[in-house]
C-alpha cells in the first residue's frame, strides 16, 4: 500500500512551508481567525489539494524551482477547500468533521458563516494578487461551482431516478472543479502550452472524481472511527451517491425505503444492508478505477520526473484507500 | 428635500438595465435563486451602490457613451452588497430586513449561507471577466474587509471604551469601503489617472461614512416602520455608534446599562432615552456633515456635468435623509 508521506516527498518540504504559511496568512488580520486556523488546518487535513497542485508545479518546472506564486497558489486552494468545509457544515449541520467537532457547532453558526466568508475573501484576494487574470478566472469559477453544487445537491436529495451520469456531474461541481481548474492553474504559472494546460485540467478532474467516488463508497464501508462521522450518513441525508444508485438497479426495495426518506423504524439499516448485499459497491470500484486510470492518461504530455512519478502513483493512492 | 429618484435621473435609464440583468445574471444557473433573487432584488433596495457608481462611469466618461463593463461593475457592486446582507442577518439573526422577512428567516440558514456564497461567487467570477487586474484587486479588498468588519465588530459589542475612530474605522470596513473601492474602479474603467481615481475613493469613502452615520443615527430616531426593524436595535445587540460614543462623555449612567448589557428590566429604554436627551443624536449629525462635506471637495478634480452634479447632490441626500 502507498502511503501518503512516501507519495509526497518530493513535495515534503514545500508542504511543510505552506502549513506554516496558512496559519500565518489567514490568522493575521485577527486572533479569533488565527485561533480558527489553528483547529482547522492542524486537524488532519490530508493535504491533497495543495499536494497535487505543487506536484503539478514541480512537474511541470523540471530544472527550475518553483516560484512563490506556485506556493501561493497551492495555499489558495486549500483556503478554498477549507471555507467550503466550513459553510458545508453549516448547511448539513454536522457536528463532527475530520473526528473532531466542526467550527459551527463549537463556535455557532455566526462564526462559522463569518470565518468561511473570510476564507474565501482572503483567497479571492490573493488570488488578484498572483497577477495572472487566467487563474483568477479558473479559481473564481470552481468557488462559483461549489455554491451551484450545493444547491444543486439539495434538489436531489432522495431522487432515486437520478442517473450517474447526473452524480458524476454533481461530483465534479462538489470536488472535482477544484482539482481540476487548480492543476490547470498550476501549469498556467509555469507557462504551459494551452494543449498541456488542458490536459492538466483532465488528470485533475479524473483524479477528483475517482477521489469522490472512493469517498461515497466509504460511506458503506468505513468505520465511524476512520470517516469521523456515522456510517451511512450521506444516504440518511438523501445525498443518493455512486453505490447506491448502481444499487437500485438490482433492488427494487431500495427505491421504497429510499421514496420514504426512511421514515419507518429500520429503514436505514435495512437500505445499507441491500446496499452491501448488492454489487454497487463493486461497481463503483470499478468507476473509481476508470477514472483513475484515465487521470494517468493525461500525464503523458508531461516528460518523466520524479514529481510526475508521484501524480502517477497518485492515481493508485487514490485506489488504495478502497482496500 | 432632494428625493432619491431625481437625483438618479442621468442614470434611471442605466439603473433599470441594471435591475433586469441582476435578475438574469444571479438567476440563469438555479430556479431557486432565481426566486431569491427576485425577492432580495425586488425588495424596494434603493440601489444606491450602483446609481453611484453608474454616475461616476458617467462623470469620467463624459462624451462618449459608458461601456458594459462599467454596467458590470454597477451590478456586481449591488451582488457583492446583497451577498453580504444575507449573510450579515444569518450572523445577526435578523428576522426582517428592509421590512420584508429576510432569506435566512424564510428559507433556513442553509439556504441563506448558499444563496450568499452564490453571490459572492458570481462577483467574483463577472469581477475576473471585467479583464482588469487593478479592479479585481479593489473589489476583493472589499470582500475581504467586509467579512474582517463583522468579526471585529463581533470582538467589540459593549464595549464603552470605543474610540470614535475606532467607530469610523469600523463603519469604513463594514460600509465604506464598497462605496470607496466601487467608485475608483469605475474611474479606473474609464482610464482616469492614478490622482483622479484616489480622488474618487476619497469620495466613495466619505459619502459612505456619511451614509453609516446617519443609518445609525435612525436607529434611535427613525420609527419601526421606517427601519424594518425595531428602534434601538444596534444598541441593543451591543453595536455602539456614534451618537452613543458621544452620549456616553455626556451621561456617566449610560455607561452602566451598556456595561451590564441591558441586564434589567427597562435598561435599553433608559439607555435610548438617555442618548435621546444627549448632544450625541446632534454631534453625530455634524460628524456625518463633514464627511460629506469631504466628499464633494474630492470631485473638484472631475470636469462639470450632469453626472457630477448628481454626485454632489447625493451627499446632500445623503443627509437630508436625517429630517
Amino acid at each position: 500500500m502507498t502511503s501518503a508521506t512516501f507519495l509526497f516527498s518530493p513535495v515534503e518540504a514545500d508542504l511543510q512551508i505552506l502549513s506554516e504559511n496558512l496559519i500565518q496568512l489567514v490568522g493575521t488580520r485577527h486572533p479569533k481567525l488565527f485561533a480558527a486556523a489553528k483547529h482547522l488546518f492542524g486537524a488532519g487535513g490530508k493535504r491533497l489539494r495543495p499536494a497535487i497542485v505543487l506536484l503539478v508545479s514541480r512537474a511541470t518546472m523540471l530544472d527550475e524551482d518553483i516560484t512563490l506564486r506556485h506556493r501561493r497558489l497551492a495555499e489558495i486552494t486549500e483556503m478554498i477547500h477549507t471555507a467550503s468545509l466550513i459553510h458545508d457544515d453549516v448547511v448539513d449541520e454536522s457536528a463532527m468533521r475530520r473526528g473532531v467537532p466542526t467550527i459551527h457547532s463549537l463556535f455557532g453558526n455566526g462564526v462559522a458563516v463569518l470565518a468561511g466568508d473570510f476564507f474565501f475573501a482572503q483567497s479571492s484576494w490573493y488570488l488578484a494578487n498572483l497577477d495572472n487574470l487566467e487563474v483568477v478566472k479558473l479559481l473564481s469559477e470552481v468557488i462559483m461551482d461549489f455554491a451551484a453544487g450545493e444547491i444543486q445537491q439539495g434538489d436531489t436529495l432522495f431522487n432515486t431516478s437520478l442517473s450517474i451520469e447526473a452524480y458524476l456531474k454533481k461530483s465534479y461541481y462538489k470536488t472535482a472543479t477544484l482539482f481540476a481548474n487548480s492543476c490547470k492553474a498550476a501549469g498556467v504559472l509555469s507557462g504551459v502550452s494551452n494543449e498541456v494546460a488542458e490536459h492538466l485540467y483532465c488528470y485533475g478532474r479524473d483524479i477528483g472524481l475517482a477521489f469522490q467516488i472512493v469517498d461515497d463508497i466509504f460511506d458503506f464501508t468505513g468505520s465511524a472511527d476512520v470517516l469521523g462521522k456515522p456510517a451511512g450518513s450521506d444516504l440518511k441525508s438523501g445525498n443518493l451517491t455512486a453505490p447506491v444508485l448502481f444499487a437500485l438497479a438490482e433492488k427494487p426495495y431500495l427505491e421504497v425505503l429510499i421514496e420514504r426518506e426512511f421514515a419507518q423504524k429500520g429503514d436505514l439499516e435495512q437500505a445499507i444492508a441491500l446496499i452491501q448485499d448488492s454489487k454497487g459497491l463493486e461497481q463503483a470500484r470499478e468507476l473509481a478505477k476508470q477514472h483513475a486510470t484515465q487521470a494517468v492518461e493525461h500525464l503523458n504530455v508531461l516528460p518523466p520526473s520524479e514529481s510526475r512519478q508521484a501524480l502517477i502513483n497518485m492515481a493508485d493512492y487514490v485506489l488504495t484507500r478502497l482496500y
